[in-house]
């Protein structure tokens, strides 16, 4: 308990856990006042990640690097999973799909660029390991299209529900298995080619105990704070003047990112670029392969009805863009400051095209 | 005929050949058997096919290096152009459009990545030429851009038939033109740049007159065997509840490449990705520059209407995306076991859509 | 003057010249010989644009390298500029769309797959630096892909005007921030990344008085010709047979694009085809980021209704395969005549379906 008081006194943002209990009351006192339960279920949730990212990466320090490198791939975006599995559960199909897509998006383009901006100012050229972010962004390449192909290569309008879903299901199957292999090559086989990235930075690990409570504890948090979090979105968004599709791709995402973004980026000042890539494409491929699966089969369980794979065609762009965009900017293993700009431009216009973009044509 | 049946001895595959004459006897006896004559001519064709290789690099052999190259790298998709060519005659320019996007994705997708996974399972890493496997990447993804021009820029149903049946003979002329280009490239100004693709491996070359002989037999052979298959497959797909743009895409390529592969597969296990890399590629991008024009313009003499070269939105996709997983997984000129996973699982993804698409949106 | 004299009697391109009044008295005399006016407009931009070059190099040399780079940068798109605000104010949106789109797919295939075929034809295998060639590469690509994203992400008809007038305004801000950005980083942060690009190659710099003023007259006159050039464009295309796209994208882009050719092919020639690179895909950056923009907001002020940056998608496909082309073909660092003829191809594909397109579908 001791370690955690003193990572909490340490760690700026997670004073933020103070807004935990606040948001609980306020649900209970004022449940009509969405905005506000909005706003308060945000400043809950992310020092929650932080937390859970810390008690994932005590557990897996004690538990030896195999099997803690699998808990830290499978347990990196709970968050995001944790808010997905909520929309899904109330049946807000959109919010899930915005919630596969948006951190895609987020974490190549955002997380990226911002590593390349930050990382650039401080040195003039940047070198990173080329051969390990090719392996990366080929791999989130791939993972981006095999998601994508139901919604590339048909139209659902015109080849039915019924094919949409049986093919949805096919293709959660063939990415999971994929997931499985990825873990083997990274965790076993190859394990020389991957960097390890350790979101927690310097941080001295928890005792086991602590660490499994918490990560139990603050998933239990998770999930409760995301239930107003899903509850309140819509109608907060409407009342900010924003889109479903900006909520659930720019807002959920960083959102839900927000654990891994300060190793991320201080990675990149201190000229470890490598650990940026790998948090960005790691993350972004870890989504493709494994979360958006999970959600489609789980829909089966706990959804009202099926959810399959089926994008909106304008979020298909965005995430075919996000992974070329990762493919060219890690070819050559250099980086400067303007790079980072271009990056985070691209995602500033998705982000602003989201933003005006009528409900009706999303 | 003695080197020819030595060959056949040594080479289980070529035991097949016995289903040449089967196939023959079952057309003449059950030809509403569609379903057993759709089994027995795949089993025809996947020894003839690799006679056919064994002969033209016997007589490649014996002419010197440059016709050599030129006899081989023109008569290499010779199987894949018959069955086209029957499938022109046909009138079933369903079957011939997707024979000539399936050997690209197929070649691409399936020999690449079947290679990468199984020289991977024996080698740590693999080490290749990245100039050549650039150029080649290179090659392919304008082959294909140029080849799709008409599907992508313009809507078939707005611009109309006359137009994309202009643009069609317009774009052949210029594909060939390229073809001719390209052979004058690798043949003669820049052989330097490319490694010796011999798809026979060690075998020893056949006397030139048996070579001759089993070219212009076989040929033949191929050539009525693909009648019965393309009279066929339609009724077999059904039976075997395979919609046709499964069969065009998947079973056509895959018997079609069936020569290509062991070779290619047998270079990548003893660490020669470079022969794999060239074969695959190579091979697809000869669809696209000579077999497919060669069929646009053929259509005018041989079938009942002319062929044009709008593909099926879908089929666009795929073959854009087999062209762009090329590029990014040749381009660092190294490899390991699961890119080949990565890049086969694209490929099942695209198999299982196909299996799976309503016939009506094909 | 004299130096202004030199230059015309030692460049044949600049006798050209002579037709600069022929074109004015032509207008005054026969107002309704529209193709005669084309002709005579076409042939008297081409040296115009040639001396505006000279003009702004040797401005450019007299005020030291960031101010000189910066309005070479500035000043280098000047002749396209113009001529698309004189469609702008004559309210024809679809021509300074094409001027916009046409440029980009003209400087980056065109003039780059010249520029190799040509260095190529005369060094086996040629050689550039690829840091510099990637950067600008991957520039290009984003800078094209945030031009694209109103098109790309949503269909016009379905999101209404409004909406799309609304994004591209918001869009066209941040794309000249980014541009702003740009020539921070190339002219002050990271100069040493980048080759200087000098279009005027060898010839000695004007005393700056003659400079400035050529500056100032002859973007005058290129004005008063464009004017002529956009009024006659129309009525001569139809005499021609061409389609408006193909004016646009073709001819007004190759009439504009023609002071850049000289030095960019002869870069190739001497084996400095990182000047053709810098050329070619400097260039088309800069209509992505500053000429498209800047149009929009000036569509405010001089236009009869704003100007949205809502493009044809056949453009959209275009632009996109023009970046990922460049992207691909300068990944290496290294080039040989059949690559200048791959690129070469898809630009005349590009071309031949443009002049056949029936203008109802573009």
């Amino acid at each position: 308990m001791n370690a955690l008081l003193k990572d909490i006194r340490q760690t700026p943002l997670l004073w933020l856990l103070a807004f935990v209990p606040v948001v609980f009351v306020a649900a209970k006192l004022k449940p009509e006042a969405e905005t506000l339960l909005f706003v308060l279920s945000v400043l809950a949730i992310v020092p929650l990640t932080v937390l859970l990212s810390h008690a994932t990466e005590s557990v897996a320090a004690k538990t030896g690097d195999a099997v803690g490198g699998l808990l830290n791939a499978t347990l990196g975006n709970m968050a995001e999973f944790i808010i997905a599995l909520t929309a899904l559960r109330a049946g807000q199909y959109m919010l899930v799909k915005a919630s596969i897509a948006g951190p895609i998006v987020t974490n190549t383009l955002f997380i990226l660029g911002a590593s390349f901006l930050l990382g650039g100012l401080k040195h003039h050229v940047q070198e990173f390991n080329q051969v390990n972010a090719r392996v990366l962004a080929t791999m989130l390449f791939l993972a981006t299209v095999a998601l994508l192909v139901p919604s590339a290569i048909t139209r659902a309008d015109a080849a039915g529900v019924e094919f949409t879903n049986k093919l949805s299901v096919g293709l959660a199957v063939l990415l999971i298995i994929t997931y499985a292999l990825e873990l083997l090559f990274s965790l076993k086989t190859h394990r020389d080619l991957f960097v390890s990235v350790s979101h927690g930075g310097g941080e001295e690990p928890w005792p086991m105990s602590v660490a499994l409570g918490t990560l139990v504890g603050v998933t239990v948090l998770v999930a409760m704070v995301s239930e107003i979090f899903v509850e309140s979105v819509q109608k907060a968004a409407e009342a900010f003047g924003m889109t479903p599709a900006f909520v659930g791709f720019i807002i959920v995402a960083l959102v839900g990112g927000a654990s891994a973004m300060p190793t991320a980026f201080s990675g990149a000042r201190k000229n470890r670029l490598d650990l940026s890539v790998g948090i960005a494409l790691g993350s972004a491929s870890q989504i493709a392969l494994f979360v958006a699966p999970a959600l489609v089969l789980l829909s089966y369980f706990v959804g009202p009805t099926p959810m399959n794979l089926q994008f909106w065609p304008g979020a298909v762009v965005m995430m075919l863009i996000a992974a070329l965009t990762a493919a060219l900017v890690t070819n050559g293993g250099r980086s400067a400051w303007y790079v980072g700009v271009l990056v985070l431009m691209v995602y500033l216009i998705f982000a602003m095209t989201l933003y005006l973009l009528p409900p009706q044509v999303q």
